[in-house]
């Protein structure tokens, strides 16, 4: 006796990596099978089965009674084409849920159950709800540093895995990251070029933005194609010590991704999911030693010194039982690193950097001397406390320029767009000094200009902490391509100042030691 | 400036109370917005606004790039026609999230907080992926007594109220409610009439299954009409004393009626959940008075007798803040009650009991005694201890007999359909006595028969627990309509056997004190 027979039909929705199906409530499969919407069904076809979760349908414009939909996620992941026999039937709990319920009653956690689950999610048989049951259980009863081990593990094993022995032999495969949460931080491209001429093989795979202004990859983008084949980052990497790609095709963490699809409309982003998702995407990417960017301030993700201090040594047990190399560096988070925000203006920065022009700005500079000292001293022949000097000669005698070109003119050079031409500048109410710039609600108001997928829109700041300003002077500017787009930001920027202007004695305290030429 | 306009479609997508939105992936204003797959976005229209999740859509034939289609839920929500125009922008999250991230992050909630989250959810304020949040932060960190207590009255709050003071004055207002999970427990069905005949109003609402083979609104629907209008409803009531309807028209509790549709399928059932579920639709629809049946048994929901003891404690707390005379009896919950599972066969025992038909199942006859003896112990005028004896001789009499004919010929009667003509028998494969009955798998294996949806089909027990068997000799039968939902069913009672036979000294412990006639 066999299942029910439908026919496959693509239904052109984007659920956002989850399956999803579509059966017409006259289906005779809905009545016999007593599917109710939301139940989840294992969908069958040339042996190959994916699980989904049920829409019903009412409209035989969408799908007929004698038909199955399947989303665009759904429909990828099956592989038959349109019209071809499925069977389906009621979905088995995934193997993992089991051990999901004991996490939720705050058991600790197994690495064969966290494998499972991972394998399980990776494998798309997790449901939207189940996913935030995973999320917020994990979240809450913060996973114990074992538990991210095994996560981090686990979510390794379902990824792919590169390895870069073949190209560079036994050295050492540096990287940079930073945890997130500072508009215009962006360090990575200074680093790479400095390390990379320093003859340090850094393939530096990046994301696009999800809730920010830019990633690094949008903002890379806007100087050189960013979306390349393996084959070829490989010749790039090889010919120039590094690369600034975009990590999206290389499929490091798949259950990370699909993590991240709920983490991000809940807003949760605990230590233990945050650590086992950055480890699991760089030691994925083939990386061997990481310097991790920790910023902390008042709006940045991580709010006190403790919490730093905590995150740190939890990045640290989890890499020291990968065989990751890592030194993780907390960093000044109160305020924006540079002027722009947004892929162009924050690609203007960086390349002032690396010019050596005297309007670059200095904060990005010294953080990114800061960071790539501290990857120049993996290499086993610098001396601990020569790495900032080390880059900072490579960095003023343009050899960091030279290879940034190199970089971009191996990945395939693109001139930039100007900034947005429609431009607002929000401009102070009171005299005083600059006490607080709002990380987030810069974010926001710059996302709000189009950023980041209208390449020139952003912010600029023209003043910083601790500069004075006058009543009626300019704070920051808007640019913006499109007169809609410039009208939402200022909304924004009007609703609630980003800034806030004050007396010198308010200025919050710098959280970590030091500003200027630090090893 | 205004946002941009849209004009409304409705896409016949049941989304199962959430307001799911979708767009073209060419919409200008998908662009200019930045919204992403599962963005939580406002849409507005003649003043009226709804918050709804996005899906982005590649097929012109579901939506266009200037409309916005409208699940099922999201369409009789906003209430405008299809074409009018609408404005949608960015949603602000619920006030409320902050709340719920606080209950993620382990803290207590106060009344206010409660209530805001109650409001938001009812309001489908909250995405599926949000409530499943709720649900697990709820179930995990179990909600402490007061907590429970705020989200019961948030949940009345929010919903209609029922008042039967008009109807019938000053005295008690009576029901039963039974917990659930134990298949054919249709003791409501005897209850009822048995109450109604001493006098007592016990205008029972009730559910439709949503996991099992047959709630008691499904049963009831066998022999009588139990989609009413409420004024029918009190009709009925001030002619007869009771009714037995089902209470899905009544929006008693709107917030919890959202809330199960991530609960079931995420097969969560905390005790504070199923307290505020409970004592908030049980106050909401009027009830003064209340006998609540909790079964205990290994494949109950209620494990052991320690657990049974809490939850009764916490059912006690909450019902006497809100003002409700609660009284929870503990019950033997190892096997079903009665012998027919599914709605045709649970009707045929409930009659054989009214009838005093010597067939009649004995064990749901003195079940059903002994919580209407519990209720008619509310009546001031009865000495505690009478109530058994005294619904014992309304039983035996006949007079309940007449008091359910008097409520289904009110109802409106219906007359039973028989039951599933196709049927299977499960035989043993080993002399011995029965020493366990899976509740769980028989619910399963009733439900492949088609039931409730099939009233007919279901699951008829021939032995029960201590019941001496040969191999070979039919444990249960199997009853459908359909030839494919019976090889179903078979094929899961194959799998593995709802029925464990061994030998006698292996029964389990009836947790509950004695069997026969108690008070």
């Amino acid at each position: 006796m066999s299942a029910p027979v439908l026919a496959v039909r693509r239904v052109g929705i984007d659920t956002w990596r989850e399956n999803v199906v579509f059966l017409h409530r006259d289906c005779a499969v809905v009545r016999a099978e007593g599917f109710q919407a939301l139940s989840k069904v294992r969908v069958q076809a040339n042996g190959q089965g994916i699980v989904a979760v049920l829409n019903v349908v009412d409209d035989s414009c969408i799908v007929g009674p004698g038909e199955l939909g399947l989303s665009e996620d759904a429909f990828a992941r099956l592989g038959v084409p349109p019209g071809h026999p499925v069977h389906i039937d009621h979905a088995e709990p995934p193997s993992s849920i089991a051990a999901l319920h004991r996490k939720i009653a705050g058991e600790r956690l197994g690495r064969e159950d966290l494998a499972a689950i991972v394998q399980d999610i990776a494998a798309a048989r997790y449901s939207k709800i189940e996913l935030a049951a995973f999320v917020v259980a994990t979240n809450q009863f913060e996973l114990d540093r074992d538990e991210v081990v095994h996560l981090t593990e686990a979510m390794i094993a379902v990824g792919h895995r590169l390895d870069w022995r073949r190209q560079i032999g036994a050295g050492p495969v540096v990287d940079k990251h930073c945890i997130g949460g500072i508009p215009g931080n962006r360090t990575s491209m200074l680093v790479v070029p400095i390390v990379a001429a320093h003859g340090m093989t850094c393939p530096k795979t990046s994301s696009r933005a999800i809730t920010s202004p830019a990633g690094t990859a949008d903002t890379m983008a806007v100087l050189a194609d960013v979306e390349l084949p393996l084959q070829r980052l490989e010749e790039i990497v090889r010919a120039t010590h590094g690369c600034l790609a975009w990590g999206g095709t290389a499929d490091l963490s798949p259950a990370d991704d699909i993590l991240i699809s709920v983490e991000r409309p809940l807003g949760i982003d605990s230590p233990g999911q945050m650590v086992a998702s950055i480890l699991s995407k760089k030691i994925a990417a083939g990386s061997t030693h990481l310097v991790l960017d920790i910023p902390v301030g008042p709006t940045a993700k991580v709010r006190s010194m403790a919490a730093a201090q905590r995150l740190k040594r939890l990045f640290e047990f989890v890499a020291a039982h990968l065989g990751l190399h890592l030194d993780a560096v907390i960093t000044d988070g109160r305020q924006p690193i540079g002027r722009g925000i947004g892929p162009v203006l924050e690609a203007r920065d960086v390349m002032q950097v690396l010019q050596n022009d005297p309007a670059a700005p200095q904060d990005l500079r010294q953080k990114a001397l800061r960071l790539a000292g501290r990857v120049i001293e993996f290499d086993p022949d610098v001396r601990g406390g020569e790495g900032f000097r080390i880059a900072r000669d490579i960095l003023d005698s343009g050899r960091a320029l030279a290879c940034m070109n190199a970089i971009i003119d191996a990945q395939g050079r693109r001139t930039p767009p100007p900034p947005g031409e429609r431009v607002h500048e929000v401009c102070a109410t009171a005299d005083g000094v600059v006490t607080g710039i709002d990380n987030l609600r810069l974010a926001r108001i710059a996302r709000m200009t189009g950023a980041p997928q209208v390449a020139g829109a952003g912010v600029d700041l023209l003043l910083k902490l601790g500069d004075a300003v006058r009543a009626g002077q300019p704070l920051y500017r808007l640019h913006a391509s499109h007169e809609a787009d410039l009208a939402f930001a200022r909304r924004m920027a009007e609703e609630g100042s980003a800034y806030t202007v004050g007396d010198a004695k308010d200025l919050p305290p710098d959280f970590v030691t030091g500003g200027g030429d630090l090893g």
